[in-house]
């Protein structure tokens, strides 16, 4: 190809709730804008582990808030309505970004994600928990047995660690994160800001 | 009056980063939307040591990041490009707290606040420090004399005290936070949410 398409990083882990309203609307988005989004799953709870901050953890203000934040924008975004709260936080998440990562080397990460944020906040099934994980490895037409076993393996433990490697490098603390070159944007509320970045090098109105 | 002007309940601290994005831009947002915002400075710190969170406090990827954000926003929101980073924590801010407070009862609350907002975004001059307090005073109309007695004096604490009070029943934990009936809307970049909802009891596209 002569031009290459414009892209933004996509940089996520699936054990967060605000994430759900970006990969719901990022096929949209992707249509209607012409860039591609390349997903980066990591490990953000190594980070926030580092940094002793867990969000949300003894906050019931702030967790409250969040869960009710999500439901409105939910319907600001044109995504399904999710049942909150949804089962938080996720217990393995660690087999979640591991699946996520193998599932975008192999191509089928995207739909895998989909599927289980669906699960997650559609049916109330526990991001990386049974039978979230099976149903929607099979959605996105993968064998569970197979896809598990490589998941688990140690070549996707060094690639997910090495993802967290890079996010960190970037300053990365949250997610969704949305990176330009070296400008971050954080939370999908910050989605039209990257996008706007790509196209002015500025954040300005539509 | 025959009708009511809508209103949206302002609520902030003068030691909130973000909250200069809200406080420069709400005379456009009031002109353009016909909505009236109540000013309700209250202690959000108070709340937040009980919570146990300091926010940005040790913690310098998520603090960079916030200056960078708040920098590459000012120009979406059409404020003053503010000067990053500016003075943080801020030290005295019991002090500018309870001068918004009076300012508020006497009617030169939001002058003082913006002129305050200026010069410590502006200029580098901490909030609730001098010469910031005293000449942001002085340009909203004021002998600072005669208002800092006041603002120290007995009876604004407990104003002050009783607007926390009313804050932390609403659960707020963040600044600038917009409530409409008993709707939260946390952040600078939710008040298009707020707005929204208090005209269609949604968060829609505008």
């Amino acid at each position: 190809m002569a031009t290459a398409t414009p892209a933004i990083d996509f940089w996520f882990t699936t054990g967060s709730t605000y994430t759900y309203l970006a990969v719901m609307r990022l096929p949209t988005v992707e249509r209607e804008t012409g860039i591609a989004f390349r997903w980066r799953p990591f490990h953000l709870r190594a980070i926030l582990q580092e940094m002793n901050h867990v969000p949300f953890a003894d906050k019931p203000a702030k967790e409250a808030y969040m869960w009710r934040d999500l439901e409105r924008r939910a319907g600001l975004r044109g995504v399904p309505a999710p049942r909150v709260p949804a089962p938080y936080p996720v217990r393995n998440l660690a087999l979640s970004d591991r699946l996520a990562v193998l599932g975008v080397r192999e191509g089928w990460g995207p739909e895998f994600v989909r599927a289980a944020y669906r699960r997650w906040f559609g049916l109330g099934q526990e991001m990386g928990g049974e039978p979230n994980v099976s149903d929607s490895l099979r959605e996105a037409g993968q064998d569970p047995a197979r896809v598990l076993a490589l998941a688990e393996g140690d070549e996707i433990g060094r690639a997910l660690k090495a993802e967290t490697a890079a996010a960190r490098g970037l300053g990365l603390f949250g997610s969704p994160s949305f990176v330009v070159g070296r400008e971050v944007f954080w939370g999908d509320d910050r989605l039209e800001d990257a996008i706007s970045w790509l196209r002015h090098s500025a954040v300005q109105r539509p």
